[in-house]
């Protein structure tokens, strides 16, 4: 009988709990023994529930009794987790999290104290929900160096961007029904729709494709406030959708680039299609070429049961993990990460003349012209040229109000 | 350093060497020592090659020398890899193989060899090429119960199915180019086109996700020979794409059902946009919902990485795979695995008028007529009823030609 311990008893940590117990069998069997939930550690009052004597409000029981392997962190943010997470795997026991934020932040010092202790340090649950993208990156592709990810990877945006296309509604009533629905935060959504969740995500999955810890504060992001429904009709014209892609490349010679931007995705790549709530991740391996990895990106339960997975690979494998899962410390980089390749970019101006936007941006095509609005699809530019398009557009008494990268097909 | 020997020199066999030495330093720090490969089983004359020394024509050589811990299996089909295998692992010596006619025979007996030897028996690149399927499947999926699978497990015959919707031509043409290309076999391109690859991945991954062995011959096999572009036209009309579906289900109760067919797949379904030699595999898991493993069915090195993560797996854990990756073994059943649930039909028959075609098949509409040519689509009906159909027809002079089920979008 292996004893674990939930940290936090939120939507995922009560997922935890119920997977364990409509799964034992299965778990069971895979694990080479029974799991039992020994502790929950949350400081919320849970007297009178079914499962009140479960409930601990001080972290020490857990670490003072020999029982406990393995320790799951759901609770989120930095604050309490990541001390616990510290304490948790210094005293040589497994954590099995979903915390993006702390894994994007502290991932390589938590995986070098767990080396170090003995112990696992798992993270599936944190990127993808439930759908598998960590485990078979670091184990299936174990004989491809990886050279570029590439990924729908909130599922709240994605949900928000198919209502926009779909209904052609505005960003704000999207994001009113997203709320309602569950998917984004009432109080403040911004982690979601500005990109921070997504640039997470990509930090971690660069980190492990990539071997050293990448920083969040380093890939430019953007969210998707800006854009209109006039935009995604516009996008469909040029037979493209418009997603909030999270990207990031090795150059041969070592150099990164990564970002976080919604971007207009050519209906002929595969991501243009993954719609709703869903999530797609592809990873481009030297030897296998292109994988991409598809499914829901949220829910109680398959974000749960992809932390129950880590528990039983923690409970059957320990540190043994880290020969593969595993990536340096490295310092924050001064600058961003920034992609210099060409590509074609939709560009979106208020202010100036369709004819004076066409000369900024060079060979392209007007898509739409509206009241004082233009829309330009320029062939060929880069981030930092369009940078200069947009301080022109200033000094012209014009402004720059999107800009959307294309993808290639 | 991790000696290893390859048995069988062939493209994938050829590929694991040259994977091993162009990712020898990623490798390494994953397999935690460099692997080398020591032997190179193969009776054809390698003599004059730069590897020549390698080789050896005598699987005893293998089995005589301690220093080998991990042997690849890529001759391919039964007759010599079955016993080699065999041997390999009542030595205590772990395999990984991309055979996946040998797994699908074999599998229960050589999973239950390998547990009680010590020893590691892997097939990741037996399905998908080197896609991670089955490694996700039983790993990163621990957590849930398995009760369906879908997906597009054949490359050839999806190329040809695209081939034949993209540029309208007919099955022999597509079979052609895609023996031009070295897609299909030349001598005797059977085993793709009739569907017999596809049914033995289907029993691999039902195996795994049921638990017990599942054999090809309970599982009803149809290839795409019959399909015509009329049909490929007709299906296009119905929003809909012809694939050559592989899927298995689980009922509450345990009863299976199986099949491998080309049905209609709706565009609204992610696997009607799986074009070329792209493979898909959706899996439902009861916690998790859908996920889909996607990325190119076949390929030299592809294979190839899969089979050297393999290797890389079975120097790191060994037999303590077998906990989560196994099933038991089974005798074959009766009868097949026929699903007798309902579902939209599109039947194509010869000889008989479209009203007398519409009388059997009850509420439906013509999709088309040519000549004495009728295709009809039935609303509502089942395999069972079908046949039912096809001999009433028979009975009327006339010929069931072509029978496709819908999928659900």
């Amino acid at each position: 009988m292996a004893k674990i311990a939930i940290m936090g008893f939120g939507t995922v940590g009560s997922g935890v709990l119920e997977v364990i117990r409509r799964n034992a069998a299965a778990i069971s069997r895979r694990a080479g023994e029974p799991v039992e939930v020994k502790y929950i550690l949350d400081v919320r009052d849970f007297s009178g529930t079914p499962d009140a004597d479960l409930f601990v409000n001080n972290i020490d029981v857990i670490l003072n009794d020999p029982e406990i392997k393995v320790v799951v962190e759901t609770i989120g943010g930095t604050r309490f987790a990541y001390p616990y997470v510290k304490a948790c795997l210094e005293s040589g026991r497994s954590v099995a999290t979903s915390n993006k934020e702390m894994v994007a932040t502290y991932g390589a010092e938590l995986l070098a104290l767990a080396k170090e202790h003995g112990a696992a340090f798992l993270f599936e649950a944190s990127v993808g929900g439930g759908t598998p993208i960590i485990t078979p990156m670091h184990q299936c592709l174990a004989a491809n160096v990886i050279s570029e990810i590439e990924g729908i990877v909130n599922g709240t945006t994605n949900f928000m961007l198919t209502k926009m296309a779909r209904e052609n509604m505005g960003f704000a009533e999207a994001l009113k029904i997203a709320q309602q629905l569950g998917y984004a935060e009432t109080k403040d959504p911004s982690d979601d729709v500005d990109g921070q969740d997504a640039c997470r995500k990509i930090c971690i999955l660069s980190s492990l494709a990539y071997g050293h810890h990448i920083y969040p504060q380093n890939v430019p992001t953007h969210g998707i406030r800006d854009i209109l429904a006039e935009d995604v009709k516009a996008a469909a014209q040029l037979d493209c959708a418009i997603k909030l892609i999270a990207r990031s490349h090795r150059d041969e010679d070592g150099t990164i680039s990564a970002s976080v931007a919604p971007m207009l995705v050519p209906m002929s790549n595969q991501l243009a299609g993954v719609d709703d709530v869903f999530n797609a991740v592809l990873v481009k391996g030297d030897m296998l070429g292109d994988v991409v990895f598809y499914g829901k990106g949220a829910g109680k339960l398959p974000t749960a049961s992809a932390v129950v997975a880590d528990v039983i690979d923690a409970l059957k494998n320990g540190a043994k993990i880290h020969d593969s899962l595993f990536w340096r410390a490295a310092a924050p980089e001064d600058g961003l990460f920034t992609d210099n390749s060409h590509a074609a970019y939709y560009v979106r101006s208020k202010g100036v003349a369709a004819p004076v936007l066409a000369a900024l941006c060079g060979e392209g095509k007007v898509v739409f012209e509206q009241d004082d609005m233009v829309a330009y699809l320029a062939d060929d530019t880069c981030d930092a040229a369009v940078e200069g398009i947009g301080r022109k557009l200033e000094a012209l008494g014009g402004h720059l109000e999107l800009v959307l990268r294309r993808l290639e097909g």
